[in-house]
């Protein structure tokens, strides 16, 4: 582990600042912060900080600031990209935000909540539902993930289609500056023009530019009612000519529209041993809810309206509805053990791409015909959040290629797919960001002007380069 | 006027750029572009340049960059705090966006459209609607103003509750900035994690850090089917509660919820030669709307059945439901005519300000007790977007009292305003911006941390201090 002097001496100064019970300095309690938890990054620290308060944060920054000591923040630690390890020169200490986690005010009239940054989603989740709202952003980590990761990520999840990402769910931020200054600007305000929103700067730059401590974030009356449908449909271009109409017709009550198509049906019936749900085997299906916080809505009707429609419009070939809650729980079961099934059958690469809802169809068609010609019988499987234009493409190797072959092949799929993504105007990482893993695909696939401004807000907001150094567009 | 060399030679190449046809030089034509349209700021400048093309807005920048030369960006001219008038000392050049004005895309299945920032208003509502699409932001300006100042100063409007401000409209953004850069962020993605979102950095900056050149908007599904109500309500805290319990008993198909105090209602029935409308004299009304894109959906028994709900908790006193169009634009007619009514009602003083949904009570109880007690025998009108916690307060002069004394009075009563408003967490500028107007309140109201981050965010992107200068926080 690299040791200067400057850094020792910091140390120790971090230390009386959190006292003794706020940091680990010891190897073996330090693991969990030091590795994702997919094991696909891992570094080193001489130190784990974990403070109580925003002062604290301050003068933790301060410190580091003025001793040029670089910071990494720390949420849950579930993300996908590497954000929150530290680099495996040893000399990055970790700022673990997991003892700020006091929920600090309900308003259920104003519908909004303020939180520490270290609150667990889950946590803020319940919190609501116990005040008769609900905080409408959920993803698959959300027992342990923390909502300042959640927002310094931007993250995304399954309720993006009605509610959007995790930056459009937040009126107010509390973040301290690289050189300890505290920005408070924790305001429960639906409207306010008083100069620049700073709290932008801050959400989705991945603890680059200053660590957020405090939110309030907003909250929505909760659903009482929900209806599920799977739909089978003739065609990509359908599927999002579906969509467009259900928007409509349903009033916008669609609350998940999530794709699925054969590949992932076939792995799904062959691995929970359940029969296909069809009567006909089909190319093409989507999970469809609606949800309303009225309690005598008949969304049934309503669903069952808007499918007549897009029937007759042939958009849509096929559908069954869930009669009762343990089929719609059935339906969302399948859904959400996609990830971890596809994650065993086999050696895949896989990707994370948006483009505009209208080309997905393009995006589709282009991307098999890419990866069949770069590897021969190779197996697509598709899903993904189409309604945010959303997908996650898996390929997998096909049984005639060896591992290494395989393995060579996946930068050129790679690059192919991810230029073919940029074509279409789309993104090569919709919703998991950048941090380590894609830095380097970050340079190619944004315009130099986008780049050069991204780095001259860093340069002006943390001139020193302390923060998550080597992050996202850092060196 | 102000010239120098400089500014001389400057002029000339920048109407090179543009060509004969699209600038103007004369004094006479140049009127309408030097004065806002309430005649409450006004400037001098030696050009008006109307650029065609992204690329001329960028060759424009450049030049005057190059020439330290002075812009002040114009859309519809519309603006309340003066934010789109040059200085008084000639020497600054004004970029209005009026010939760009192409819509270049609509794309209804993505629910998108792509414009140019000269782009009225109303035309891009046309067009929305020609494709069965709708664009929600909505304000008394919509005939003349353009979406690049709608963009660049916020605007919020009627639709906030529903749908957002404008900001939150918005998928991507073109940008030329003070060096003439082009940033192209036109992104017409619902998920894009790639890097910092630099688009809104922009939005809401006013024209002192870039120009937007246009714009990827969301579009929404076409509200066919609205239905208006008029509540009588016992009290402030019972309306803001009756708006909380509305929102989840109607499945959130709330659009508008706009406050009218006694005094507000009286006004009306005086100036319209109109009875009351309601049975009994109430003190606090407000005008509902619901709306749904469905064409079945039986809003009248939703909004009954929760008008019901809040008449049981005794939120709501009395309440009169419009049975038909006819009936419901009359309702609307009360809430547009009042801005206007106001302004011929006497000497005033209004504030456009926020709080917290649930200290609007607190905020016009003691509101009053301050105006009260400064101006005996003053009169508060009080109506505004309670959904969004945005209050138009209006404060007449009492009969008793001289127009001097009066004017000596408002800043007493302007401080002591926005003093409560900050007491309660509020915003003293809640959707008019800062521009010229309130440019010396923003400092006393917004902390040094955050003040100075404004600094260092403006003296980054635009360092020579070009970009509509002397505005927002500007030298």
């Amino acid at each position: 582990m690299k040791t200067n002097s400057n850094l020792t001496e910091a140390i120790q100064k971090l230390k009386d600042i959190v006292g003794s019970n706020n940091f680990i300095d010891d190897d073996k309690e330090m693991d969990v912060y030091l590795s994702d938890w997919r094991n696909h990054f891992s570094g080193l620290s001489p130190l784990i900080l974990k403070p109580t308060s925003t002062k604290m944060v301050s003068d933790i920054l301060s410190i580091c600031n003025q001793s040029s000591v670089s910071v990494v923040p720390q949420g849950g630690n579930t993300g996908l990209v590497g954000g929150s390890i530290p680099s495996i020169l040893g000399d990055e200490v970790i700022i673990s935000m997991e003892k700020m986690n006091t929920i600090l005010d309900i308003d259920p009239v104003n519908y909004t909540m303020t939180v520490e940054a270290g609150c667990i989603l889950a946590n803020i989740q319940d919190a609501a539902l116990n005040s008769n709202r609900t905080f409408p952003l959920s993803l698959a980590a959300e027992g342990s993930c923390q909502i300042g990761g959640n927002l310094a990520t931007n993250a995304g999840g399954t309720g993006v289609l009605r509610y959007g990402n995790a930056k459009e769910l937040v009126l107010g931020l509390e973040v301290v500056m690289a050189d300890g200054t505290i920005i408070n600007s924790l305001k429960q305000l639906r409207k306010d023009n008083t100069g620049y929103d700073i709290k932008q700067f801050f959400m989705g730059s991945e603890g680059t530019l200053g660590i957020i401590t405090k939110a309030v974030i907003k909250l929505f009356p909760v659903s009482r009612n929900k209806v599920s449908t799977i739909l089978a449909l003739p065609s990509i271009d359908s599927t999002v000519n579906a969509l467009a109409s259900l928007r409509s017709e349903t009033g916008d009550t669609i609350t998940a529209f999530e794709y699925m198509d054969r590949n992932c049906i076939d792995l799904l019936l062959r691995s929970l041993k359940i029969n296909d749900f069809l009567n006909e085997r089909y190319e093409h299906y989507a999970l469809v809810e609606l949800s309303s916080s009225r309690k005598n809505e008949n969304l049934m009707a309503i669903l069952e309206g808007a499918i007549s429609s897009s029937i007759e419009t042939e958009h849509i070939i096929d559908a069954i509805v869930a009669t009762n809650e343990t089929q719609s729980a059935q339906f969302w079961n399948l859904r959400e053990s996609l990830p971890d099934l596809l994650k065993r059958n086999g050696d895949f690469v896989t990707f994370d791409i948006s483009v505009p809802i209208s080309k997905l169809g393009e995006l589709i068609e282009k991307a098999n015909r890419i990866c069949s010609d770069i590897l021969l019988n190779s197996q697509a499987y598709i899903f993904g959040h189409i309604g945010d234009g959303n997908l996650h493409y898996y390929l997998f190797n096909s049984p005639e290629v060896s591992v290494d072959e395989f393995l060579n092949l996946k930068d050129k799929i790679k690059v192919s797919i991810y230029n073919l993504t940029m074509q279409l105007d789309g993104s090569f990482s919709a919703e998991h960001g950048i941090g380590l893993a894609k830095k380097e695909e970050l340079k190619n696939y944004i315009s130099i002007s986008e780049l050069e401004l991204m780095k001259l807000i860093k340069k002006s907001l943390d001139p020193k380069n302390i923060m998550n150094p080597g992050k996202v567009i850092g060196n």
